[in-house]
C-alpha cells in the first residue's frame, strides 16, 4: 500500500473556473460524468430528451423553475430532473453546482443557441 | 408555476438511518441510485467487477484502502474506485457519504457474506 491516490475537491476545481455557465468535467463513472459549473442569473428553458440529470448543490441557492412549478436547492440538497421535462436554472447569487449526467449531455439540451458550452472539457 | 417540488436533503435522510453499512437510496438518475450510508470501522475488501462506483464524502474523513495504496476523502471531495479493483473502505470516526452506482450493485460486490445489506431500499 504505496501509492496515495488523490480525491477530487470540488472548492479547488471550482477555484480554477474562471467563467459561469461553464460545466467542467471531474470524475466518470462508467459512462457517466460528474461536472462542477459556477452559475449565476438565468439560464434558458430546455430538456433532455434522452436522460435524467442530477443537480447537487455546493454553494448557493438554486432555483429550477419547471413548467408546472419549482425547486429549490440549497448545499447538502440534490434535486434530479426526470428526461424530457423542460426546467430552466436560476441564481440570484452565484451558485456552485455538481452535476451527474450521462457522457456527451449538453447544458442546453436539444435547444442549443449561443448559451451552448464547449462539451467533456475536463479541469 | 404552482407545485413547489422539494429537494433531496442529505441530513434530514441520514438523521433517519439508526444503523451502519446500511446504504438507503435518496434518488434515482436513469438506471443509477444515489444512496447515502453511515459508515464507521473497518469494512471487508471487495470489489465490483461489472461497475466504477463514486464516493462522495458528505462528513468525517473516509479512508479507501487498495492493494496497492490509499485514498482519503474529506468533505466536499470525492473519488471513483474503478471496477474490477478491490477496496475496503475505512472510518476511524463516523462519516457520512453519499454513494453513486448503478441500480442492484451490493455493497460487498461478489464476495457476499454478513456484511452485506439489504439492496435497493428508500429511505
Amino acid at each position: 500500500m504505496d501509492k496515495t491516490y488523490q480525491p477530487v475537491r470540488f472548492s479547488e476545481k471550482l477555484s480554477r473556473i474562471t467563467e459561469l455557465w461553464q460545466p467542467r468535467v471531474v470524475a466518470e463513472l462508467n459512462d457517466y460524468q460528474f461536472k462542477v459549473v459556477r452559475i449565476e442569473g438565468d439560464f434558458i428553458w430546455h430538456d433532455h430528451p434522452e436522460t435524467d440529470e442530477a443537480f447537487i448543490v455546493l454553494s448557493g441557492q438554486l432555483r429550477i423553475d419547471m413548467r408546472d412549478g419549482a425547486v429549490t436547492i440549497g448545499p447538502g440538497e440534490m434535486f434530479v430532473v426526470p428526461k424530457g421535462v423542460e426546467h430552466k436554472p436560476y441564481a440570484e447569487k452565484e451558485v456552485q453546482l455538481l452535476l451527474v449526467e450521462p457522457r456527451g449531455v449538453l447544458n442546453t439540451g436539444h435547444v442549443g443557441g449561443d448559451r451552448t458550452a464547449q462539451n467533456d472539457v475536463w479541469i
